[in-house]
């Protein structure tokens, strides 16, 4: 059977003990099944995957990925999923994890598994989702000064100096709240089981439009969890800034100053992930919550 | 100007004191545009409202409002006005709220502001907005044995033995969880700001296509609310139901016993709710919430 | 050596199957340490444990129990020990748990490991602990007409009507506040992992010589658990019961009319319970808790 | 009468407009009352509030505040009192607040009402409170590194990298839990309705002799706020630290490394605070927390 994916790209964790043995069982693996193999130049550099030399296996730089690749293939946790889904969404390639042991909710076949997990992907029998990302945009002075995607959620958050901060949260022009904290989180529907779920957020089943506003340790009680469209623009007015930064999925951040905007809107390609044919987001969510287990 | 509703019913909350001047006042503001009055009969009756013999001005019941009207004007609190909302959705017959003194969440034209707030929507100018409703159906031995609507909420809970009762829940015919605990609302984005807030749940912006399922008091700490797409079909098992009931709205009920089925789905007409062009709903839940104020 | 303890109780959790042959077998284990056997009644009936011509063996109502015996031992969970408990402490007689087959946080020792855990604790060798109790009086027109103990909490609740009550707390004749909520748990530092803990109490270490007052679903955001010193007398008066009742240890209960005031106060006899020598609280938490699992 | 006070300490809220009135009005006040004044210098400095040929009137360090004087008056808002009061806590000397327009849980005389609040004081007439403190030692490689007291909490928590931290805590020598989160509070009653609030701890009486371990956003979610005796020694071992810090009441800090220890324990004197004989701690709850106002 014809695969409907031709080139097909591989990001790794990096830093990552035996990942380089998994990554040349994929290699091998794909070019067994005739398909072309881009490796992401930071796996391929830092664990000499493979020599050069081999016909259909290249190794790219993570833009080049998405331009040539008709499929990414992560291996890795969620984090190394977050950061490539950050890389590839602009040019809306699917994505598909693979975990190095333990489920992750955006990894769910097991490197074990990975041989019989992704044949029927590459034959086409997968569920297809689609997520959205946020895109955010750092304003002073009325100047972008930094900008960035967010698969998981954008966290306004007071550093080390330990004092709360201050801010006015706007929702498409209309004045919601000031709100004194250690910070607020804007959460996708994917990022609702991560840091918004620490903080006290709901769970929102992956498909929805949906964001949420989740404070973090507000000084007011009556201050809760919101949750709004994806196509609201949300922007955030930081009056008592601190030490505060901006992060974007806990892995990259931007420094914030006095009076300075954030502004959130929906990215305008959402995430295509492929998940095996099996796949149930209950199911995993039971797993990863223990909720089959009896606790008290 | 003509008005773009010609027939207009009023319900009013019963057992009020001073409702019937209100009322009154309402009749003949409506009757002096040279508008047509339905008086729901049980306000009609309970409190003589009005003579018989004025031209344009009839009693009728509840599905006759539905049936004869444009636009139905609920006196009352946000109690009443769900009342009425469940009345009329079948028919998709626009609602109005005018409160008894307390701003309510649904109905924000204040008593005494009556005669200015209504005048402009009557001339077409207002904000007009849809809200889900739930349509519930409870099956016992594969036959419906009960079925209601519901604004805000449907709530399965225990009843006064004091016993923590046991669900299984699904959605889509997907099994998501067995939970022990006080019981579950399943809640509107209108009901999020009423049981489901005291419950922990989370706010919900009014137009959201999403259902809230919030545990009350879950024995397991890891089961918390969860957001769901309207289109979900939502059925829940109650596998030991103790003294357990189905509440709607919190206004009517249903007794359950051991292996009954809740199946919960969006109804399939939304409820129009007309506001004033001024309404914002972020204001209405700064006001409800104290957010203006410094708390601790 | 010569057992501290001659005369023990045993008191058996009724409808359980198999619990006659841990029972039978517990007798034998006595009386071949020589000691006199008091064996509840309850049990004795419903179980015919045991012939009745075995000498140092007999059958004995609860209060007999608490009058004869030095150490009653429960066969059981959590609940078969809480009823023991509120039966036996007016005689500050020493109680110890076995548990049928999962740990509960009042019955450590094991079902298997009942002759080893118990040989110890009869020769001296144990923890001894001091739980306080609740006592309650139920008052009505300035007459007591109802009163219990507790050893977990004390909870005002509303039932199946489905309406929030109200009611007003003070703590030792000062007013707290007025709540509008699904009901109030006044709670032990025993009762803190039980009931408590569900509503969102905090964990109270087994020792700690206060009360904490834990609202359910309360309307207003701002309440929040309150911990007192247990010298305090906690008053809560019932201004809109509705359908209300006060549950004890969730095994017992007193309905509720309008204006009833239930006093709270610590019972003048703790409750002594005896734990193996190897005991430690904080192992039990993490056990029953899943501490040592990494959840999401 | 005689006042059981005659050196009376003053320390001011530094950089406050208007400060400098009440602390000259408050001056003259205790002048006239023939007793002796001793200025922070502090105060004194910045505010240059008083010339220095007045007799019975003389500036001094807070050390020395605290060895001279036989009442503290601290004019402020409950941060400036937290920061008095560690300082005059290891000399045991009386402290009363004066709050500069919002009521505070430790400054409840109001700036206006000054002389009338502190004249019975004064003559005798008082609440007298013990309130605890913590000590806490920063253990490095063995070494103590760094001390502080604490009357409100001590915060470890991440700083600005947005990282969780893990740690692992014992109580009394006994494993506890590993925790992966933001951080950990440990609070005193006093510090129980500040940032421990905002993170879900519950609310202690003021007189409690506890503290409470409260969680900032846990990964895991049965991790719950634990309350135990202020008898016990607790001790954090940090074991990925991250940025990390340890927090006094939100005022001093010092930095954290890996395999840090940071032991806390009651400190040996309590706080004695004073407060006005009509101070009931439940009335200014209610008006801090607007439990006398309906929310939603």
């Amino acid at each position: 059977m014809k695969s409907p994916f031709q080139n097909i790209g591989i990001v790794a964790r990096p830093d990552t003990p035996n990942i380089q043995d998994t990554a040349r069982a994929l290699i091998d693996f794909l070019l067994g099944k005739g398909l072309t193999v881009y490796l992401d130049e930071a796996a391929a550099e830092e664990q000499s995957v493979y020599p050069e030399d081999v016909p259909r296996c290249c190794v790219a730089s993570k833009t080049d990925l998405g331009k040539n690749c008709d499929l990414v293939v992560v291996l890795g946790g969620d984090g190394t999923f977050l950061s490539a889904a950050r890389e590839v969404a602009p040019r809306a390639v699917p994505v598909i994890g693979i975990n190095q042991g333990r489920l992750g909710f955006l990894t769910q076949i097991s490197r074990e598994n990975m041989a019989e997990g992704l044949t029927p992907v590459l034959e086409g029998q997968y569920l297809p989702e689609e997520r959205i990302l946020l895109e955010v945009f750092l304003m002073r002075d009325g100047e972008e000064c930094g900008r960035s995607l967010a698969l998981n959620d954008t966290v306004l958050s007071r550093g080390g100096a330990g004092q709360m901060i201050e801010f006015e949260v706007f929702i498409n022009g209309q004045f919601v709240y000031t709100q004194r904290s250690d910070g607020l989180i804007v959460s996708t529907p994917t990022g609702s089981t991560a840091y918004s779920l620490a903080a006290g957020g709901p769970i929102l089943q992956p498909g929805l439009r949906i964001f949420t506003l989740v404070p973090i340790c507000p000084q007011s009680m009556t201050n809760r969890p919101i949750a709004v469209a994806d196509t609201s623009e949300i922007e955030i007015l930081v009056t008592k800034s601190g030490d505060a930064r901006v992060h974007f999925d806990g892995q990259l951040f931007l420094d914030i100053q006095n009076f300075d905007r954030i502004r959130i809107r929906r990215y305008h390609n959402p995430l295509r992930v492929l998940h095996p044919n099996d796949y149930q987001y209950f199911k995993t969510l039971r797993q990863k919550l223990h909720w089959g287990e009896q606790l008290i």
